[in-house]
């Protein structure tokens, strides 16, 4: 289940350090990209694609992709016009290291390092070029405007607003939820699983775990305050962000993320003993909180 | 010759108002998009598809994703960290419109909304996928590291240096030259033209137009200032930007445009009288000048 030495050397691969361009630029994603993280993405798309079948090989380039997805988009959340954060993972953040410039241009070509690994190279077989287009095409579409940067949007417009617990959870679908599940859906699609009911049982599966990573995420801010001596209070709190410990109280948000636990496990039904990877994610999804 | 109603029509279907998202980012989105510009990138890939016999309907997408490219690379370009730039063709720029936030990711869905053209619907025969992710290949290619933000880069860290002919060459050949060359290739690619003296013959005319462009860009840049009454003094000389009028005098610089549409010219051979159009397009690159 740790995919994190195999994507560590697949994301260091995908960002060479060459002359073709400019090499400050190539270390700002690389400063970014390597060396951090927990790899819930690509992790995810190793496990749903080992699980219908597929070969490492095979899912090492989806999985580079949304990590250097996930990437970009924190260069760009960090910068002073977004969320103005200039730490991340306890290192000065990409705008903070290098220059604002350099990190709005570093989060733009991850976006395109991303697809062109999706792309692949260009003596392919007519099966892979079709299950190469659908990882394209649901890369793009989970992370447009129906999608992250659509979240990302309604994130920045709601701070100092109430919002309901549906307008919430239809941001954070868009936002971090939708990437999750690009992610689970893509480990199908390098198996070349691309509809069926293993295809709608990863669909409803990753839906579940983006949502609980999100009530999870909120938990954390909350009881990280309270257990953690030195830890910053809640940053949602005091950016005014709604959030589900908000919303629902503590007790409530830890109710609805085992909720989504238990939506997930439900959902790996159709993948039988297969499914035990991705089952053992969603509960390290929820269990962040013990 | 002239597209631009067609692709008026195709982007503005491009860029739906949803509410499967943030509105003002879709606002944001259609405001730099619609209503302007030149629309040469997109009229390159339909005259080269069209000189190689793809249908316009084939076109539309790798159209609509090379200005979408187009239009996000300049409203990235215009933000405060960038060039800093309030107006943008008679108009406030997307971050003075809207704000910064919202002009990043307007920028970054921009790039997305793109790549998702290309991808096309699920329902493709696996010869139309191969073509598609030809196309993919050739976008992500063209406008990453080693293309358009790559030559972005260079040019931010170029300002008050010496650059030599060959280095700012190779400069405006990532940042402008790229996109200009990869819409003929898309065109190519669209036609089902993925190798061979045909594709050959694109690459080379886009690789000579391209640099036209620029050249003529320059040019432009000197002779505004000469010609045109109550224009600001060339932007060029003021932000200490190194050009080809600077380092080969304005007439070597009209030399050398003139023998990039030679060039471009020459390169169309293999294609015989269904180049006649792309032909027209160098003289009207060039041919900005008089």
């Amino acid at each position: 289940m740790d995919y994190r030495e195999r994507i560590e050397r697949v994301l260091e691969r995908a960002l060479p350090l060459t002359d073709a361009g400019s090499t400050r630029l190539i270390e700002a994603m690389r400063y970014s990209a390597l060396g951090g993280g927990k790899r819930l993405r690509p992790t995810l798309v190793y496990t749903a694609g080992v699980a219908l079948g597929a070969s490492l090989e095979a899912l090492d380039d989806p999985a580079a992709a949304v990590e250097l997805i996930h990437v970009y988009s924190l260069i760009h959340d960090d910068l002073p016009a977004m969320d103005d954060d200039d730490l991340r993972r306890g290192r000065p953040s990409c705008h903070k290291a290098f220059d604002e410039a350099t990190a709005i241009l570093a989060g733009d070509a991850l976006q395109a390092v991303a697809f062109e690994r999706l792309a692949g190279s260009a003596d392919q077989s007519p099966d892979e070029a079709v299950r190469r287009l659908t990882m394209v095409r649901l890369l793009a579409a989970g992370i447009g405007t129906a999608g992250m940067a659509g979240g990302q949007a309604i994130d920045l417009e709601s701070v100092g607003r109430k919002l309901d617990v549906p307008a919430l959870q239809r941001m954070h679908r868009l936002k971090t939820g939708a990437l999750i599940e690009t992610s689970v859906l893509l480990g199908a699609a390098a198996a070349g699983v691309l509809s069926g009911p293993k295809w709608q049982a990863l669909q409803e599966f990753g839906a579940a775990i983006g949502l609980a990573f999100q009530i999870q995420d909120d938990i954390l801010d909350v009881t990280g305050t309270t257990d953690t001596i030195g830890k910053i209070a809640g940053a949602d709190a005091a950016h005014d962000k709604p959030t589900y410990t908000s919303l629902m109280g503590l007790e409530g948000a830890k109710a609805a993320a085992e909720a989504q636990r238990a939506r997930a496990h439900a959902a790996l039904a159709p993948l039988g003993a297969a499914g035990k990877g991705l089952e053992a994610l969603a509960d390290f999804v929820i269990g962040r909180a013990n």
